[in-house]
């Protein structure tokens, strides 16, 4: 089973992270970098490290002795600029993740990782582009892609992520959030046998019974009770300033349905700001993704975490292994 | 200096815990009960405590041989019915508060501490009674209070808390953002010297530069800077994902102002589910509050916890002295 590591913009943290992680050791599973071979030479000249690097033509040539790269061939050691936003390195860093999600289409790696890309970087050549999770699910012909960050403590999804808390309240929609729900279930089953699944309400105590807001008797009450009813092992509304608690002091839930973006990014950051990792959910394939951005204010310096990278090719394997089990 | 405790509904737990913190010696400061000698030497009866109780004609008359009480003589031993809504203890609750609350007035108390009234109880003497805090505020003569949250690890104000998600979108204006600004760093100057307060953004990110809405733009920045033109330590909006991390995990700002209830329950049931104090700010007098009910379920066995209640003790008797600093 080998997993694939998008290299991310090289102007970025996502070539020293990846060396980094490789060098300590720390990639516990095989994985075949999907990026360029001249970027990572020059990353390994600039800081004085000697991964040694191997370029695949196919990755069924795998072997062990270095670390592999699919060798895209797009940038050479005088197109880096550490820190900066250039369109080469952002289109570079573009064809790097379709040509994962093709490899992870086709079965010949077993799941995706990505490092960051930078959105204006990107957008300089592709000024439609929106975000990772987008082109990933453009790649696989998904629409409904949501994201799942998992870290050690505590698991969420969202029914909204990026979008203002007005617009969230809107999209607190019954169909919606059966839809976050099943996929989360979905993911969660993967990771764990008999999983259970919190949906937190929105308003405070989850509306007290109507008197704070009615979106937990209209729409998340019945979306709990139908994914109930198809046998998915959830429970909720339940009260947004108690469900957390609950997941993580107490073990009750392995994972929380939010309803808005900073209900379930204010605890997963409180309690493991480098950590994290995202899983995308609603894709034919597994992809998990590094948790914080390009950094560029210390790129090429050495001293960005290998955590979330190393986290986020952990959670892979284990959910290749899982989708697996019969 | 002498810090007044309301003993709370005697159906709950309130009685119990009184006993229960001075028994062990956990009340760090001279304190005087407001509330029936009765329900309390009947609590020692039946949970076999022999705690001395000393009725007080007048707080002047404290002496340290025993708990002082100022007995308000409205319940009897044959009034308790442990776990219940009863409209007489409901009603006596009321008048604890009210006489513990003119004591602080008077400047007889330096601060008062209450314990649990059940609302449900009360209300059926007092159909108008919305809360505790608006009680004490209707003795006061002030009508805008608000509550500070205070744990160990996390302070948090809100610009708005009982009210559904949309409510707290519209109560998100600079006036009230301003005013809780000045309430939050005036409290926290009683506590700390050079305080730095954070006020967090509404929407994701902190609005990303008016993307995911523009509340930040429009009413919180010029609240913000309004608060800094006065000279008072704050800073915002801070992305409310990153905020409570900031504070929690690297200490650099003593209290965040939240703009929704959720905002700054979550993170702080998180840290310190039993163990936080509610401090009523907008008030002549110095007010701090148990934060939990009367758990009507677990009243009059003996078990309630009472770290909270010595919190709240610990911290009124700092406030105070906060308070006398030239």
């Amino acid at each position: 089973m080998i997993l694939g590591v998008t290299m991310g913009d090289s102007n970025g943290v996502g070539p020293e992270i990846l060396l980094n992680a490789y060098r300590a050791g720390e990639l516990r599973h095989p994985v075949v970098a999907f990026g360029d071979l001249s970027v990572l030479a020059e990353c390994n000249r600039r800081l004085n490290y000697a991964v040694p690097l191997r370029a695949l033509s196919a990755v069924r040539d795998w072997a062990d002795d270095a670390l592999n790269v699919v060798d895209l061939c797009l940038l050479q050691a005088d197109d880096i600029r550490p820190g900066q936003i250039n369109a080469k390195s952002g289109a570079a860093a573009r064809e790097y993740v379709i040509a994962a999600a093709k490899a992870a289409l086709d079965g010949r790696i077993a799941a995706m990782v990505t490092l960051p890309m930078n959105k204006e970087a990107t957008q300089l050549s592709d000024p439609r582009f929106v975000g990772h999770t987008e082109l990933i699910g453009q790649v696989c012909g998904a629409r409904d892609v949501t994201i799942m960050l998992v870290s050690d403590k505590l698991t969420v999804t969202h029914v909204s992520t990026h979008c203002s808390l007005r617009q969230a309240i809107e999209r607190c929609r019954k169909d919606r959030i059966l839809r976050i729900i099943r996929l989360t279930c979905e993911a969660c089953a993967r990771l764990k046998e008999r999983p259970r699944v919190a949906v937190a309400g929105l308003n405070p105590h989850a509306g007290e019974h109507g008197l704070f807001g009615r979106e937990e008797i209209e729409e998340i009450q019945p979306a709990v009770e139908q994914a109930r009813r198809e046998g998915l092992p959830v429970e909720g509304p339940v009260p947004p300033d108690t469900v957390f608690y609950m997941a993580v002091k107490r073990g009750r839930y392995d994972a929380v349905v939010c309803m808005y973006h900073d209900q379930g990014h204010i605890p997963s950051k409180l309690l493991d700001f480098e950590g994290g990792v995202n899983v995308a959910l609603g894709l034919p394939i597994i992809r998990t993704s590094v948790d914080h951005g390009t950094a560029f204010d210390i790129a090429w310096q050495g001293v960005a975490s290998t955590r979330s990278l190393v986290a986020a090719v952990d959670l892979a394997a284990r959910m290749a292994a899982g989708s697996q089990r019969p």
